[in-house]
């Protein structure tokens, strides 16, 4: 591949992630769909542990408790879990990979910040760690094939 | 417009924000100033306001009360602001589309942190948003054309 | 310099960084070894200090008392000083200058965050600040030639 072209991809993937964050954040649940591939997967499991402690953020209706199939079913679980929430996400520089002209990977360093909306058992969590990702693209456009995210470590306050 | 042409735009107008954010925080007025076109606009309004709870962040000499026009204007009202604190702004990855040869708008997931340097009625002021920006390019050199802050969030301790 | 060229350095370089990030937070030795020239050296000294107030995270074999030379030498250092920790090195969008095919130039917005595994003196520290960097192109690949970390606040807490 050229070296323009995959400069082209890295800054299309790197946009087609804002827009993953700015879906979640302003609840624009149209704009979080599009990220995605059809047949996406979403892994979030044990995102919400401290690898070292093992506590956790509770909050109901968490997307954490198994692997997530389908652009819809992660698009639903997510918005589940985001409605009584104040959420902040944000994606550091990552390290984008292209494989070829359909196919790239991308490591995201992170931070996201939840907050209930209401009275709840805690009142911030906040988890820092690595989204691990593949790309496909489809139809001329970048999209999300499969979400990993991973912890260095996790707050609950 | 070219693909290369189109990504040197937004390398540039990246390293033109980053210098917004510096002059901001170690109070380099003259790097600050430089990266405004002279009929800039900057609205700040309702920035110092947790979009949810109506708390607020109270100092003095706010730049948050009207929308401010001129890139002179614009920067004395920030640097007054900022005169007596310690302030720490981070931008994450943008959202930078470039209209033509001279004109782009991007949004810039922030978080900035405000800290009063002497004592004060805080210890500290968090916000979390986006700025959604206009940029033209004068003279050769984009420069930041509107500015608008909106919040997801703000904490003050 | 062709533009092309200018874009894919920066490019390159913004990975290195991210892999010296992900080398430190996720305890890989070997990833974090080889973002540096052999003769690279790394300025810490005065990172664990609070710039205005001069309170210090106080955790013992910091790489903070003076300039370190060579790649394992610097290696070395900040490894020692991670194993009791768990830590966090976010880099926000970096202004990057390609002097020439082989030097470049490099300003980083930082935060990090370390937090003793074990009981300590402290249960967090918090460091935002700048990276100053330069860059060497050696046997093909982008490597940091010096790197020096500058303070705006620190917290002890």
């Amino acid at each position: 591949m050229d070296v323009l072209t995959r400069l082209a991809a890295i800054e299309d993937i790197k946009q087609l992630k804002a827009r993953y964050f700015r879906g979640a954040d302003t609840k624009d649940k149209g704009l979080f769909r599009s990220v995605f591939a059809e047949d996406a997967t979403a892994d979030y499991r044990g995102s919400e542990n401290n690898p070292r402690t093992g506590s956790s953020i509770d909050h109901n209706q968490s997307p954490t408790q198994s692997l997530i199939v389908g652009a819809d079913e992660i698009t639903d679980a997510v918005f589940r879990a985001l409605a009584p929430l104040v959420t902040v996400h944000h994606g550091c520089m990552p390290e984008i990979t292209i494989l070829d002209d359909h196919r790239a990977s991308g490591i995201w360093p992170m931070v996201d910040r939840i907050q209930p909306a209401y009275a709840a058992s805690f009142t911030e969590g906040i988890g820092w760690g690595h989204y691990h990702e593949t790309y496909e693209k489809i139809g001329g456009e970048w999209k999300i094939k499969t979400l990993r995210l991973t912890r260095l470590r996790v707050e609950v306050r």
